[in-house]
């Protein structure tokens, strides 16, 4: 597997690999976007790049410019050996690891916004993420030319806003979404639980509790949007330590609160453990 | 020549352009943005690209985003048949014509920001231009995966826009600067000279007759900002009918004004006559 450091040998690899891929190949490069700390939520990712793509990427970069000020960017976990072999043994053949200074060059001054999705759920608790988070996913995926690029639903806003921007730049990249990968117990894997106390890793179970509880009362035909947002609601009062930071039933494509649960909304959560902040959700059936 | 309508075609043609010219050719296909009405300016960036790179495609598209609610978006000149011509004359083997919903499909909500420089010289005239500007060159180069794009110096704001934004995205072309064409009495070609009525054409003088002056003026010596910005204003002073929007030394990349015009600094001008805006500039030696 090959380490990529520049974005022009992002590049280059890119396009060996279509020219290898042949002329007629749709799905020739095949990229997973990533902050690093992989875990097998990721690895899913790669199996499906893998599967999907002739060739397949990963990148492994923490973008500082989707950190607000408080945030952990500089804790965020860094764990590239690991990464490496997983991304490796996953059948990915190359990482992409750029330095900060390689993906923001001296003087950096240039943003991708989403209007209207970038201040919504996730957007609204952390002002300014998405518009770093639409920056960097702009860069990576001009620089590997990829036919499909991987995400997690478990970042179901951040999907909404990638592939509102995705289909409005016309970056030729199709936007494919993966299941979120849960623990045992039903956690929702992310790299921020190694931050979790024992007791606080108990108390995390709440967003995946209050997402089941929703997928049940849909189940049971319950539509109403306040009606479900109350029982989440409760879910949560029974754990004061969890501090909710949104509970949203939206439209996925708008990320607009809708009043009724029709098939496709996405009903979603964030909470605060301590200083960490999780989140969770479903796309209703 | 051919003539492609999607982004789609562009970035196929793009594609087998670069298979064609081989894969280590480093200069394989070139792009000239344009928004039609085209002259011999333009026929001077459709010269270059076939001069410097194996292929060269032309894109003719008015954008509606870089016009304010009242100016020419509407009326601003299409010529399309002659500027197939020019462009087919010129070598070009593509014309890409594009949509607005091609470009711009249905809730199109993302934009491309450069901080700072988008707010100057025309950007503090023209709120929303420069973003307009780099939002589509953004789409066009992404979908024309060109190593060189080519600009005119006329427009030597929005080169240093487009400069900071190509840089900064990591887009992987080249902007490839050309001098500005002039007609016999000096006037810089523009496709908004076709608006000027046959007074406003003469009083149009003014704007080149400026830049010769603070030309001669630094090659005489002079190099204070003030006494050149002064010499300037005498020479609009004498035109009255031609209303100043600015006159301006600035640096070329960042586009700050400067105190002293250091060789690369900017001379810039605009003005209008009647409701027609006409630019200028010199690169100072």
């Amino acid at each position: 597997m090959e380490i990529l450091r520049t974005v022009e040998e992002l590049r280059k690899w890119s396009r060996k690999a279509r020219r290898r891929a042949g002329a007629h190949a749709s799905n020739a490069v095949g990229l997973v976007p990533t902050m690093g700390a992989l875990h097998a939520g990721h690895a899913s990712l790669i199996r499906a790049a893998v599967q999907s793509c002739s060739h397949a990427a990963v990148s492994i970069f923490v973008n500082p410019t989707q950190f607000g000020p408080s945030e952990d960017y500089e804790r965020y976990p860094r764990t590239f050996v690991a990464d490496c072999e997983l991304a490796a043994a996953g059948g990915a053949e190359a990482v992409f690891a750029p330095s900060v200074e390689e993906i923001y060059p001296e003087g950096a001054a240039t943003f991708v916004d989403v209007k209207g999705l970038s201040n919504r759920l996730d957007g609204a608790s952390r002002p300014g993420h998405f518009r770093g988070v639409a920056t960097v996913v702009t860069k990576l995926l001009v620089a590997a030319e990829s036919d499909k690029a991987f995400f997690g639903q478990k970042d179901a806003a951040q999907v909404a806003v990638l592939r509102r921007m995705v289909r409005d730049l016309r970056l030729g990249t199709e936007v494919v979404v993966c299941p979120i990968v849960r623990e045992a117990d039903g956690l929702a894997l992310s790299s921020r639980n190694a931050y979790l106390s024992k007791e606080e890793r108990k108390q995390a179970l709440t967003l995946s509790r209050a997402v089941r509880r929703v997928e049940a009362l849909v189940k049971h035909g319950e539509r109403r949007a306040e009606v479900l947002i109350a029982a989440a609601r409760v879910t949560f009062a029974v754990e004061p330590a969890v501090r909710v930071d949104y509970i949203e039933l939206v439209d996925w494509a708008t990320l607009a609160p809708v009043e009724t649960a029709a098939p496709g909304a996405l009903f979603a959560v964030a909470a605060f453990l301590g200083e960490t902040r999780l989140i969770d959700n479903t796309i209703l059936g």
